[in-house]
């Protein structure tokens, strides 16, 4: 069998990231059809040493297609989505338009793959820091029992996309040479500075009253708890989360702080994360060695180390994690769910 | 009355910041002694305009010397702030050496200034992670009733050295630029990338069985819960903090989760830090806008703000706070704890 593939924001980080693994895990592609803003249209990306000319995306974009990856941005999503559906096509859609939609599946594959089967041509594929805290902090919850989670992050450049990168290395030349630097992208100082997340912040004025993020959240940490909840299906597993960028490329780190709701113990976590699907442990504790982001940078396993035990709450742990933004954050995530629905071997 | 004033590690970066202070704080030198090592003799640093000459610091160096700010270094103080003392002079001291020593009292002024009085001859200055967090979380401790705080940083180069923060700048260059670098400061990839923090981790091995941090912790992140018991005196303030290491030149973040004795709200918090000594409150949520290392960075005051409650805990607060590691952190609780030992006013 082959499969008919469109990819939506063919051209963005997670869009060639999308066709790296497409190739990378021989993905039985029938078609690739990329597809991008009328600005990109005409440009050629490659495919398995292929040139494929870049298509304007339209409504009718997408006859005889089977599955359409979506990365271009929550709005595209909301308007071309269903015009992929009604062509017959499964969409796996990387931004957050449908992730709290009723009866659209919100889908990390080793967490709860079964929610696949319910899709009704739509699936979410979760936020990156999400996904990432998820891989871990899920096989916990199954075999031990997590009361609760502060997860605090380190996010990367990445997640604002393949420009926010770009800027984060020129700006940091720039600035080293103490040189002016413009900024086009990112809305704060990024080289050598840090920020709470950039992501729409609720401060309880009428104007932000449909934002998804309660009073003094951004929608990122909200993301945390909400996709978190209907992930698990689980309203016991509490999670509090801050969000902030950091000077990083294309990896996220999360500090992990989980209570359990039993006693356990260092050596526990590590038999339960040596198992864990999509985790790799990856230490050298007589070096003080730990993941780092370019451990994890184009690499598929989420990275995790450092347990160790907080000595000011009982039950309580924690946890180094690791995993690449565009990779299991983003493209790996969707192209994991594509193999469920296609590849059912 | 004047004050015959000499500093240890003076071409440092904390040695540098003191000769500022002193200047920009008018502090009434009568002599300035600057002593280095044997490497830095014979050059000549600037205190309000005049060139002075750094001296080879040996233990005949503190006739006639009235307060030693030392930052070379704990094992450069271990071997000469005893002569120092004997020759009468009072040592401030930067380093970790006699942080926990019984009998040298560990000062933050705005927190425990008091214990200024009980020294004989040597005040410890805390370490600058420490510093910076207490100095919001104080006053809350004091006014609302602190249970326990789980404190994340993100820790700027600053903290590593001057020549760290010319490696960070160097490092980024080379990294943007797609050119070979050789590191020769900090032991890990540091520019676009992150680490738990490098200082001495305990891996529980005989080798670290002297080390002042528990199994599974770092000194770094041992520093912040025993110096914090140490300078509020009170065992029931939890602290578990998780240290790392961030790309940023000179201003630490910390992300604080506290939980309170009591409920309280994200106003009477915000009622607390507004008359909180050495802290300011720095935000516009209309515009997303927190307190970011580059607005700390050679300023004194620590900045806080993007407090909002915590949903999964009871009586739980989240605060984010940004200080300067080398003012705050370091030189300006030094010279503060001069002024108060020397400037009774």
């Amino acid at each position: 069998m082959s499969v008919r593939i469109a990819i939506m924001g063919a051209t963005g980080a997670v869009g060639t990231e999308l066709l790296d693994l497409l190739a990378e895990r021989n993905f039985p592609v029938g078609e690739l059809r990329l597809l991008a803003s009328k600005r990109s249209a005409g440009s050629t990306l490659e495919f398995k040493g292929e040139k494929i000319t870049v298509q304007e995306l339209t409504h009718d974009s997408f006859a005889g297609i089977d599955l359409v990856l979506a990365s271009a941005g929550g709005s595209i999503s909301a308007e071309f989505a269903p015009s992929a559906v009604k062509a017959g096509a499964v969409v796996v859609d990387n931004t957050s338009k449908f992730r709290m939609t009723q009866g659209v599946p919100l889908v990390v594959p080793e967490v709860n793959p079964e929610a696949i089967k319910t899709h009704k041509g739509i699936i979410a594929n979760p936020n990156c820091s999400t996904i990432i805290m998820l891989l871990p902090l899920f096989p916990l919850h199954k075999k031990i029992g997590v009361k609760r989670v502060n997860a605090t992050t380190y996010q990367a450049a990445s997640g604002a996309g393949a420009r926010a990168m770009e800027e984060l290395r020129d700006e940091s030349v720039a600035v080293a040479r103490g040189e002016a630097f413009e900024r086009t992208v990112i809305p704060f100082p990024y080289a050598f500075n840090l920020f709470p997340h950039n992501a729409p912040y609720n401060d309880g004025s009428e104007k932000n009253a449909k934002l998804h993020a309660p009073v003094g959240y951004c929608e990122e940490e909200w993301k945390m708890v909400a996709e978190t909840a209907k992930i698990t299906g689980d309203a016991n597993l509490k999670v509090n989360a801050t969000c902030v960028r950091v000077p990083v490329l294309r990896a996220h780190s999360e500090a992990l702080n989980i209570e359990f709701d039993r006693p356990t113990t260092v050596e526990e976590i590590y038999a339960v994360l040596r198992e864990a699907e999509g985790v790799e442990i990856l230490e050298d504790p007589a070096s003080n060695r730990w993941p780092m982001p370019i451990d994890a940078s184009g690499k598929d396993p989420v990275l995790v180390g450092r347990v160790r035990q907080d000595l000011s709450r009982d039950n309580t742990f924690d946890i180094w994690v690791v995993g690449d933004q565009i990779r299991k954050g983003a493209a790996l995530n969707a192209i994991q769910i594509a193999e469920k629905l296609f590849l059912k071997a």
